[in-house]
């Protein structure tokens, strides 16, 4: 037996997200197909962030056992054989055997990437997110400071998620603007579902002028999703890094 | 009658290139498809550069004529309804009756977009083109230096162009590395078929070291297309902007 770390790059447009379900294109499902085609027996894994529907990864991590031993180095080369062409593994380690991609996992990178022109680019339409009102980047950044540290998000928790409790840690946002495209950048401990792209919605209406500044702070202090903005949509987030 | 010039941006990996042929889909067919429900008549247009099938767009420059005055602010925005989600109209504007997208060129930028790494990106997969092995961008750089200028620059056509004449002028090359990205921004008056992917071919090749850095200069006096690298893939390549 032994325990393999991979770091996974994939565009996220054709797949209903990274869990596997049962009759839908999943990342797992055609991760954990490769696997088996590999190693000639069902292989399950775990990831380091359920990423939804339509969110790209450049820096997703996935663990699992295997109880053969085979050469490393080549090993993304033989499952990238079997995988999608918009699914690859870039890199892969043994680790320990307790080593675990998700329950392991220290911190993360997202990335959020919004296309801030009146019109949407056909060229960067899945990549991004077309934002057409101009952002103010300085007001955004304002606003998010009173979220940075550990707080309760209920706020900004997509209404499907069942955790136990809604406290998490962000460590930073950092938002600067490339030209026509505005780049927000989140570390954080870990995100509740949709928490990244809620609180890009709101930062969009904020940036614009339609919200105060302090609409992410007030949000964040009544504790319920319906006090928070509209959840941007998938195609602008990416899983950038995943830290241990 | 009035003259129209608009930018347009597109993801080539769907289609046929841009020029209109029977039966495939091509960007000039859908263009002119949108142009025909927006405009409720047949409208021809011409654009500045003709790029092969999988080559992308942040600069393609597109003229037609109307015989209608329309809100041409508004313009790109009905245009884009009527067009596929890989193809935008960025923007548009009137322009003197004799001004031709492609006969009006000044200059083009191309860019062609290299992912050096050991295995291919899922994610950057139809974007760029994967080289696995170390490229040297100093030694590519000195590669390119005798071909910037005005050369008969047959040895760098693709076999089915019918030109009159191969020379043509390049005013600039320019080759960075950003991480695992080569990114090579050409500039030049007009390119040949298949020219700029020719010369990334031999390039990739001169940087991996299997070719001497002069190769690029003695297939240049050659003038025979066999003596010349291969012909890198059409998703590395960008068309950025057209200079009138």
């Amino acid at each position: 037996m032994a325990k393999i770390k991979s770091i996974v790059h994939y565009n996220g447009s054709r797949y209903k997200g990274f869990q596997i379900q049962p009759n839908q294109i999943t990342i797992q499902g055609e991760i954990e197909k490769a696997l088996e085609k590999t190693f000639h027996k069902k292989i399950k894994i775990v990831a380091a962030g359920r990423t939804d529907r339509g969110v790209h990864s450049l820096g997703q991590v996935i663990s699992f056992d295997v109880d053969t031993t085979i050469d490393i180095g080549n090993l993304p080369r033989v499952i990238n054989y079997h995988l999608p062409e918009d699914i690859s593994i870039m890199e892969s380690e043994y680790v320990d055997d307790d080593f675990s991609a998700r329950f392991s996992a220290k911190s993360k990178v997202y990335k959020y990437l919004i296309y801030n022109y009146k019109y949407e680019s056909g060229f960067y339409d899945s990549l991004s997110y077309n934002y057409p009102h101009y952002l103010d980047i300085e007001r955004m950044k304002k606003a998010v400071e009173p979220i940075i540290g550990t707080f309760d998000f209920s706020s900004f928790m997509g209404r499907d998620s069942n955790v136990k409790d809604a406290i998490r840690t962000i460590y930073s946002i950092d938002i600067k603007r490339d030209g026509r495209f505005v780049e927000i950048t989140f570390h954080g401990k870990s995100f509740l579902r949709n928490m990244i792209r809620i609180i890009v919605g709101s930062l969009c209406d904020i940036g614009r002028g339609k919200l105060e500044t302090d609409f992410l702070k007030e949000s964040l202090e009544k504790k319920d999703r319906k006090m928070a903005g509209y959840t941007a949509p998938p195609s602008g987030l990416y899983l950038m890094e995943v830290r241990y």
